[in-house]
């Protein structure tokens, strides 16, 4: 497995796979890699001929007052994790290559970031969506794949790829969960052991919800107010509730079609997203 | 030579030149082709093994009073110059493929684009960042060419491909005049006979002011005077007149290092933008 610091060293990688008539996955991470991107990893070596898990933790997707400095960085056991799971390469730019002193371009989205964690996030999806672009840039990928978890930021990426004519397929892989169902995040090492347990009631919340609305309940405000008290009654602090439209992530007026419900909370000091998406037939 | 429609034609024609070892230039346009642009293309056609020629009329880079409507689009004459200067293809891709109605990405440059014509034509670098990118993605090239007459717009390319990561070199070629010096351009089809004499003062004023720093003068109010007074003189109407650093594109506060003055003037109706760049030795 290479290890790959500098940008033109992994174009030169993608390139000549390509010359090779070889396909080339990219798995972008943050790294404090965990089950569910290890699952990402899994499903990039089945989709390509090469797997490429990049680890750059990007200043530019975190707020003033977030957690940018204390992520977690445990690159050694990373590194040995993507050995594990026969990743090809691993990419670790360095931030002064990624975003030079005076960087000044940035790539947006400026429709489906308008809600959900785009409005409790001011300038995160700008952040993502530039990131992004440059690592696409590269990595030079056939194929990205993505995990459902941060479904608002797959759905951008997936409209950033088709409206600037990136040369990849996205692949979306579902939220890989804790026995206990907690979607699995670098943030939760963040818990303390009640705020693990209490963390739950996300979970909890979503499926009640779902169940609610597969047995005939209409009314959006009750759906969303029984998700908010029981994420409250937990000891949970909800950012936000939302029930939209899976492919706008537009509000819904009635609960129809493919639905989505996100969620993020906080347990303690630690932001957690969840959601659950399905579809309700509009026939009958 | 190929005239390709759809995007992903055009990838896939420049995936396989890259699998058979060749490799592919672009080079941009809004059509309407004069020597210029057919400088362009002999450019391209000695520094890659495939020319590949885009010609697409970018909606998002005019301003809503500007000529988007009237722009010229002589389309079979341009693709004659095309065949006759050797372009292996013809990139004509159509608005709702590079705009689909519910696009939303768009990538922006913030420090390049602040004085000169960002200031007089918002959002028109932010359209040319955003097509160029979506051009880049379709047309996948080793090389692309622009030239210097739009002197802002290629250093803005040249941050963005630095910026995001483009594994593209840019070539930038030289203004290619007429005979008597005016900067070729599309747009001086719209000159009436007498405002396209009257359009001279423009190179008339730059050459002059470069002598006047050659020769010692040092003051920068009175440089940009001399340019506003000769081209008023003459009848047009100045837009801006800026003598900045031709790296940062900075107003500068003294007559040294690499200088560009640049200029935009509306004779009649028709806006026209020229430029001069030369170096002065600090030294001494």
């Amino acid at each position: 497995m290479k290890i790959i610091h500098k940008i033109s060293e992994m174009q030169k990688f993608s390139a000549s796979a390509r010359r090779k008539g070889k396909t080339v996955a990219l798995v972008p991470t943050m790294g404090c890699l965990h089950k569910g991107h290890l699952s990402l990893i899994d499903k990039a070596k089945k989709c390509a001929d090469l797997t490429v898990v990049s680890i750059f933790v990007n200043p530019t997707q975190f707020g003033p007052k977030e957690d940018f400095s204390k992520y977690p960085r445990p690159i050694e056991r990373d590194i040995a994790q993507c050995r594990k799971h026969g990743a090809d390469a691993v990419f670790l730019p360095e931030a002064k290559e990624m975003y030079p002193k005076d960087s000044s371009t940035w790539v947006e989205e400026l429709m489906l970031t308008r809600g959900l964690c785009g409005r409790s996030r001011p300038g995160h999806f700008k952040g993502v969506t530039t990131v992004v672009t440059k690592l696409f840039n590269a990595a030079l990928p056939d194929i990205a794949v993505f995990g459902k978890k941060d479904f608002q930021q797959a759905r951008v990426i997936c409209r950033m790829v088709r409206d600037l004519n990136f040369p990849i397929r996205i692949i979306l892989h579902e939220t890989v969960r804790e026995k206990d169902g907690l979607a699995m995040s670098s943030r939760n090492t963040y818990l303390s052991p009640e705020e693990r347990k209490n963390a739950l009631a996300i979970r909890r919340s979503l499926i009640s919800a779902k169940s609610a609305i597969l047995s005939g309940r209409k009314k959006i405000g009750c759906i969303g107010k029984m998700i908010r008290d029981e994420i409250s009654s937990a000891g949970g602090r909800v950012d936000y509730v939302e029930i939209v439209d899976s492919s706008t992530l537009e509000p819904l007026a009635k609960l129809s079609g493919n639905i989505l419900i996100a969620v993020a909370s906080f347990f303690g000091k630690t932001r957690l997203i969840d959601n659950i998406d399905f579809k309700i037939s509009t026939g009958g």
